[in-house]
């Protein structure tokens, strides 16, 4: 099902009646605000889409009778006076179908000569839509503002400003209040100034006119009569019409500012990895909201009568990779709001909260690496990459005797790795176009080349670098992206015992003969990200990771004889699964495709399922050790303020709770059947998998304009032919992402490109109807 | 006031009773409750703090009539059946004695025989108590565990949750959930299940016996006999017994946790900034939650009957300088939460959003600095320093044609400065406790020593270090901290000639006899905060400044003469206001101490009123526009995932906005006031004030063990006399942190030492009770 695109136009001002309960005269506030829009000639219209209770008392017959003229529309009725979910039961109606449908209604009424539209929710703000989801989160992705009926009565005060806070935290704005003014229990005066504090206007109505009890004709004609001046007179209140005024000045407002977004942010903003030069405020896409896999972005509808002025537009990088669990997902919301409730931020260093326990405690449960016992908390990436770089050179540097304030200490990597943008981990990577114009850049280390891995024209290939291949051999070509990863297999045969001796004699080499000492090992297991999704032949990681380890004897003549698990051999191993750990793969860790337990990892983006910044840094006991001595000087001197901040941490605990759960419980088993039923099984070692179809990966390794593809997890790899050699500053891949932009009919789609290498990344609750029509814009655009 | 401990007992399960709405039963299912465990033979007791409408249908009378022998207590009657905020408008009932006669009875029921007590609130959760104050609010510092009254009628679904929803975001735990059971509505149904989900249980309890109409003897004693038969029955049913067990379990489990999570953490956590050797679970502070300036610490209270298993203990160190709107703050709570439920996080590179643009705005606003134009955004203090000094060397760079590749170029600042823990920034600080043993730690720059501001015995000291008396003459007193910072007038005096006199010539030497290439001039404004609280003489900043704008001929032959405002000339100068900035030296930003405005200024801390990691680093136009190049690669290459996460700019946006209303509204005057009064009035200086009272300082400036003190915005400094010389491994300060740890009868005190130097720092909330009494606690532990 297409998602729907966020409801905004210019002509029409369309708003979501909430009421605080059941009961509160939703029905009469609309009527009252309906019969003011066409006092003043203008048009009104009101939609209930979901109605309960006799047909004759329905909410949308009241609006015709009272409405001035108003135009309505119902789009289920169900006779029981129950919540929509009980009167339900037997009918079928679709979320999405519903959805559909207001978004429908709404775009032809604002194509009409409609300028004010109310739709109108049934009970309160949670009471259950048809299929038993809250109404909050079934109309989330419409976003309407919200005219928010509060409750006059007893008892009203608390479940008004309830209803508020629930809408609140789904990212509704509340635009306006109206209640029923009652001398005794004076909510609308208390609630007044309470919703003033917030800048939010409220109106309070005069009481309707008592129902009759008797129904026969007599009284129904008085109540009809009663009705009609109530709405007659309260129509025209000046509090109500000036109301009403605010509404339109709102809307006007807020489609104003949305389009003077990109030009002040070009003005205010200097953006992270950009060069603004050239660049201009059109290429920037303001983003009005976001909901699951999907920004609400303003401006990308080109026609002059749009469905609405937001669209609905696929966040194909996962906001830099971040996402797990999808935009304005309520949990996490909700989460993030009870740990900033219970702690706010509390002190870490020398004190201890739940959700840091909690997480330590749950991480080291799904990294499932027996070495580690520790973890260190930082705020991103980065700095957890530069925790971990201070942790592995100490405990070298502290096994071998090493000075390191008098020799220059190098680690050993892979070219095109990259750890973060602090100074300290770029000094991790060789020299690149991300660091060399960084005046304090000094690269330290030895970057091997490696084989890679990618599809072309159908088929998984191992590609051996031209330089390589006296040493490594030629390019291997495999039936499926599983023997691939069967490095029990590979690791005894020839190619293997090839990487060994040639990663050996390279070290041995850069030891002895370049007098190079090293102080750790640092990989991105599988999938080298910013360098331009690398996908490296895990057998070369293996590799790597086997002969620094069998081999102490190649970083130092001392001391050197191969530890015994857990101790760490050769150098420490650090593992950074920023990007590629929790599941971006298909998997809790990346390191288990590689089937090695590094002494050091390090974990961010997910692990907070995309909301907010953490990251954790998880140590062996031998590494943590290393830091203890009597001398304070001796300790890991380092620590962000916010360190294992409360909510990061809890939103944490609930992601990995959530992502784990996922997993066991096959919610990932459809893409599973996909690539087991098309590869052969390979039974030593587990399943290798994509949320990317493999007849997407087939049909599009062929296309002309693509010299390779991969898939893995939520990752999808497209390299482009580039004439001129790829590489970050190529330009090739802008034509496809061009093309994607402007999207289909259902969705745009946001894409962000590495040089030649266009890549698309879902979340893990994508949705399989989204992600089909992702590859058939794929499709179109490629074939 | 005294802050009340949140409410923990062994022996006594004490719950909050809070209701979806009005009118749901919460007092029957008290009284179900009570029942069943006084037929357990244990003991109930109820208490109501404040009850609204006729005495004889008052709740504690219910409780005594039916609840078999409940102990019944209620501390507020009013007669009206209004909202008590109504009827309490004639008799004054303050907040805080409602809350400490709560925590009194429960404590004295902790001490007796009581086993179970439930405190029943009046209506719903966001019902207004005596004073106008939301319940859910009110009394939060309790934080009770919660057993929710659900509402059975017809909309209950959704005021339940919106309830549920309400309490959470306010760090509550909901315990249980019971509502009676309606047939037609079925909304224990849905609630079951939406609990469940939760691992909250619900219980649904037989609808009770319907009231009688007419309320003659008969039909009451009829009525009187339904309930009792009702209450047996019910009390008695497996679901309420089991119910009763669980949340008895949970009493236990939440105890037997809060034991066991200081030795968890020491298994588990590596903690930022401590040497783990020596330490012991026993030195670890378990926190239990937090709410305004107070932690609720386990384990604090030694007596063996405790008022409370938890203690409130200010937090001294303002959570390691980043609190600045109080623990728990619900406005804030509810800010991250409608971020995170509009947007999640949201891609920043290339797109915009509200909150990023709105901070953007808000921010150089506040900074209020003409040369500002630009913002960039990171996570953290570190970070931010990282993009401010790639930013100044660059700009450097290119301005005086130094390849910085082949090139050492260093950055000018002063002794003990500090900008963060990743390498970058380290090496931008002098060798030191802090960086020496980092293996990748190479400073990089020249440090200048500088004179210090502090209060020795009585009087306001400029104390210039021994080894620069030759050339800056002696040490001066000063008659008030305003005229230390009068700096119109001393920049003309001999001091200020001899200091920029000196300054010249020392960066001449290592510029031309040494051969050194500088790239910028980093300072933090006023306060070098982890060096040790060191209070630099803010005419030295101000001259080395000066010095280095007013003579660009110093660091280059070529390109030098002295570029007008808004260029920078002579070096760029970089003010780290991480921790000086954004009101916590009690101004917006500490640069305006020294009437001075940087090229580059970072933010963080309190960006974000102390709840989430966020760092901005606002620039130039003339920095931003060295980036600027047809090349790519010429960009500020930096950018961390989560950069300008929704979330954190919506809390920052709030944030600010709050603390400049409150500089604007007078919320500081009083504070204000005690500095202006007993100072002499420089008209010339805006003033300079503290949270701490000059007459604390006087006082303690002249203890035995004082060596020095300071104090300046919410910032206090105690430096304590060392014979072994101070500095960051000294130990002296340890005996009256403990003696602060221990504390008074109201609260413990949790701080921080740096050395020998012990500081205290509020929020820019923290009440003038809570600060008086800290400072008694001062002058018992020093005077």
């Amino acid at each position: 099902m297409a998602p729907v695109g966020a409801g905004l136009w210019r002509t029409l001002r369309a708003h979501q009646v909430y009421g605080a309960n059941t009961d509160v005269g939703k029905t009469i506030v609309s009527t009252v605000l309906c019969n003011a829009i066409q006092n003043q000639k203008q048009r009104a219209a009101f939609l209930k889409p979901v109605s309960t209770g006799a047909l004759d008392d329905a909410d949308d017959r009241h609006l015709k009778r009272y409405g001035a003229g108003t135009l309505t529309k119902c789009l289920y009725q169900f006779d029981e006076p129950v919540s929509p979910h009980i009167a339900a039961k037997k009918k079928s109606v679709r979320d999405d179908d519903l959805l559909a449908s207001i978004q429908k209604t709404l775009a032809d009424w604002a194509r009409s000569d409609i300028d004010f539209a109310l739709v109108e929710t049934a009970g309160g703000v949670h009471s259950p839509g048809p299929n038993g989801n809250s109404q909050a989160d079934l109309y989330r992705p419409l976003r309407l503002p919200i005219v928010l009926v509060a409750d006059s009565r007893l008892g009203g005060i608390s479940s008004s400003i309830s209803a508020y806070e629930s809408l609140l935290l789904r990212g509704y704005d509340i635009q306006s209040v109206l209640l029923f003014r009652d001398e005794y229990y004076q909510n609308h005066e208390y609630l007044r100034d309470f919703f003033r504090n917030k800048s939010i206007p409220l109106v309070p109505l005069p009481a309707p006119p008592t129902k009759p009890l008797q129904l026969d004709a007599d009284s129904r004609l008085r109540d009809e009569e009663a009705m009609s001046s109530y709405y007659q007179k309260v129509s025209q209140e000046s509090e109500v019409l000036r109301l009403l005024e605010e509404m339109s000045v709102k809307n006007t407002e807020r489609i104003e500012r949305l389009e003077e977004m990109a030009s002040r942010a070009h003005d205010l903003i200097w953006y992270p990895f950009t060069q603004h030069h050239g660049m201009s405020a059109k290429d920037i896409t303001v983003i009005d909201s976001a909901h699951d896999d999907y920004f609400q972005t303003f401006g990308s509808n080109s026609s002059t009568k749009p469905d609405s002025e937001l669209r609905p537009t696929f966040d194909g990088s996962a906001s830099w990779w971040t996402q797990g669990l999808g935009h304005g997902n309520p949990d996490l919301s909700l989460s993030a709001a009870y740990a900033a409730g219970r702690y706010g931020h509390v002190m870490f260093a020398g004190a201890v909260h739940e959700p840091a326990l909690s997480l330590a405690d749950r991480l080291l449960k799904t990294l499932d690496n027996p070495r580690f016992t520790k973890v260190f908390y930082t705020d991103n990436g980065s700095t957890g990459m530069e925790v971990a770089v201070k942790m592995g050179l100490r405990a070298a540097c502290d096994r071998y005797g090493w000075d390191a304030s008098q020799e220059k200490i190098n680690i050993l990597g892979l070219k095109g790795s990259y750890h973060g943008d602090t100074i300290g981990v770029m000094d991790c990577s060789e020299p690149s176009t991300y660091n060399r114009k960084v005046e304090w850049y000094r690269g330290r280390g030895h970057w091997f080349d490696f084989p890679l891995v990618k599809m072309v024209d159908g088929t998984w290939k191992v590609e051996i670098p031209e330089e390589l291949r006296a040493d490594l051999g030629s390019d291997a070509e495999f039936e499926s992206l599983n023997s691939v990863f069967d490095l029990k297999q590979r690791l005894k045969s020839d190619a293997g015992q090839r990487y060994k001796e040639y990663i050996r004699r390279t070290i041995e080499d850069l030891v002895q003969k370049q007098g190079m000492k090293f102080g750790a090992l640092i990989l991105e297991p599988v999938i080298l990200g910013a360098g331009g999704m690398l996908f490296c032949d895990p057998l070369f990681q293996r590799c790597l990771t086997d002969v620094v380890r069998d081999h102490p004897e190649l970083f130092s003549a001392e001391n050197n004889s191969p530890k015994s698990t857990p101790s760490w051999s050769g150098l420490p191993v650090i593992f950074d699964e920023v990007f590629t750990g929790l599941y971006r793969l298909g998997r809790p860790t990346s390191a288990s495709f590689l089937d090695v337990y590094p002494d050091i990892a390090v974990n961010a983006k997910l692990l907070t399922g995309g909301l907010i910044p953490l990251c954790t840094t998880a140590a062996s006991q031998e590494i943590f050790d290393t830091f203890s001595s009597p001398e304070k000087s001796d300790a890991l001197l380092h620590g962000h303020s916010y360190t294992a901040h409360a909510v990061g941490c809890t939103v944490a605990v609930d992601s990995l709770k959530t992502m784990t759960e996922m997993d066991v419980n096959g919610s990932w088993d459809g893409f599973r059947a996909d690539w087991t039923s098309k590869s052969t099984l390979v039974a030593s070692t587990p399943d290798v998998w994509s949320v990317w179809s493999q007849n997407l990966l087939k049909d599009i390794s062929c296309a002309d304009a693509v010299e390779s593809v991969f898939a893995i997890g939520t990752v999808l790899s497209i390299s482009l032919r580039d004439e001129q050699g790829g590489g970050y500053t190529s330009t090739v891949a802008k034509s496809l992402q061009q093309k994607l932009a402007v999207g289909g009919d259902q969705f745009n789609v946001h894409s962000r490109v590495l040089g030649n290498v266009l890549y698309l990344m879902s979340s893990v609750t994508s949705k399989p109807d989204s992600l089909q029509e992702m590859e058939r814009l794929l499709r179109v655009s490629l074939l």
